[in-house]
């Protein structure tokens, strides 16, 4: 019994996410549906990338993920089946992957069945191609292994941040330090929030295993009037601190 | 093992979602319950009408569809299970289903095993008869085929705009045609949003099969300032255009 | 098959879901997992509470409740598993099973295998026990079995809204009588919607059995401006009625 994540920025007001279960429920009634986030932000790929590089990966071997986020819905650009050789990914080629590709030992495929859709590429076509992937039948065809599409938002040593969470927390791609700066503002890298006071910042390595920002009891985001990009600078060690 | 869908303006802060699945769980463990949409905008008979016409039909036949938008909650106006053939409806009466109506091949019965109580109608009601429906029990109270509740907010040839959805599209219940106009515009019908430029608007023919308006990284229904209701209006292939 | 639920305020637009998804999907593949609610008010932890009283009672016996409402995440606050004989809970002990502890029968344990993680609990250690105790393998720890902590929103007669839901109906702790008072406003006790005007305020007896306060399509916490909190006082029946 296969599983199938759906991640998208469908909303959930929607018939659209119920439409994709519909496809899939039809083509695999075996597999197990479960519902990643459906509330990414609109058209934003970097958000769901983070998603992909986080939460897709504890799933267990085997589970097809399907990843539509897609700006440029209805558009000439390619579909692909990455094949990841614990999992597979089924999405738009537009970024949301990439970051798989940077490990390297990914085997990537493209191609759709069919011609996509001209609207709803979602339910017409990714939703169909997961349904078909679970039933053991396997990518329906087989292109080239060319590169993703798309450029990750974060890269290694960049020291951005490259999510905002729903709790206003600042991810950064940074490995673990001693200290940071960000907006100009140098922040030790702490154990818990319960290190800091209500209402301040701190720094900590987060659940990504990088070093996240966040205030207690607040949102980072505000407080700083830091978006997605802002950099984050490791201190050297050896630096003077105040 | 039957699947049961779930469609409610209950949001998603509250319990009365997991309220309902604990009471499918009791009553049909066996059951497969599926999330459609729980943010339905409050009360908003037509939006979830949309949804019954557009994403509940994706599913396999034996399907049992609870839709629940209740502007009357705890009223006097009837609950329904509308048996579609290959698939059930269970929800209030009150215009939700109309579309199944239409389609003149459905077959309609009436009645709930109780008095609906005074308050919270998919707890109470609802979800008992989804799950009763889904463990082969048969409806529980068979009564007259009146026609169902309510009014469809579209018809045929009306060419109004029949949903907004969460992307800011204007889905209406056009057939397919050349050209339109909405609010003053002519839009050519294209075949996909890299047709026109950024920001531009443009017609094509939606997943629903009818015309939708729709603007390549933007949300037509800010740009027009159309809400739902607003005139879609076919040009006829021999007029003029500009 | 048991039933994991899940009830947080992570939102869903991150991936913080669909981790614990993973980890539960990777520790116990048997069970089903069903979403109560992820848009819970950010550290709302009274919300969660009624959310624990009147949804989670819902399901069969043998579910297991993650809840993770954590304004202190991260701190040294306990973790807790909750033995309620027919269910289990398991998440941080910062009062939001406090009402189960009000039931007596409860059997609590407390403790959790291993350090809590300094960041995010809900992935880190939560959904792997739900996955341990769904597998059948018990608790991993047994402690004292000390009150559970925090205080309840509501208490016995206490006569205060406990929850204000999605609709912004007014959810109160008194048990069912004739006439209540709000915010100045002497209300009879009604059965459905129904018995007021469009507009008008009613009180009457809710699915949690308690008393209630809405208004016919509108909403009763913006027209009374009543927050969670505001009391709602029982008039006696021989009380003079205007």
């Amino acid at each position: 019994m296969p599983i199938i994540t759906l991640t998208t920025d469908f909303g959930t007001s929607d018939g659209y996410v119920g439409a994709m279960k519909g496809v899939i429920a039809r083509g695999a009634p075996e597999a197990t549906v479960i519902d990643i986030a459906h509330d990414v932000p609109r058209h934003d790929v970097a958000h769901a990338a983070w998603i992909v590089r986080t939460a897709c990966r504890e799933f267990p071997a085997g589970t097809i993920h399907v990843v539509v986020i897609d700006p440029g819905v209805g558009t000439a650009r390619a579909a692909v089946i990455v094949d990841a050789g614990d999992h597979l990914y089924v999405g738009p080629d537009n970024g949301v992957f990439a970051y798989l590709e940077e490990q390297r030992a990914w085997r990537i495929e493209r191609g759709l069945p069919s011609e996509p859709s001209a609207t709803f590429h979602g339910r017409d076509v990714f939703a169909q191609v997961a349904a078909h992937l679970a039933t053991g039948h396997g990518p329906l065809f087989f292109g080239d292994r060319a590169r993703l599409a798309g450029e990750l938002p974060w890269g290694p040593g960049e020291g951005t941040v490259v999510h905002v969470d729903h709790f206003g927390n600042l991810i950064s791609d940074l490995p673990p330090c001693e200290k940071v700066t960000i907006v100009g503002r140098e922040l030790r890298v702490l154990r818990t929030y319960e290190d800091v006071a209500p209402g301040e910042l701190l720094a900590y390595v987060g659940s990504a295993g990088t070093i996240e920002v966040g205030v207690r009891d607040g949102r980072a985001d505000r407080l700083l009037e830091a978006p997605r990009g802002t950099r984050v600078v490791p201190v050297a060690a050896g630096d003077a601190y105040r």
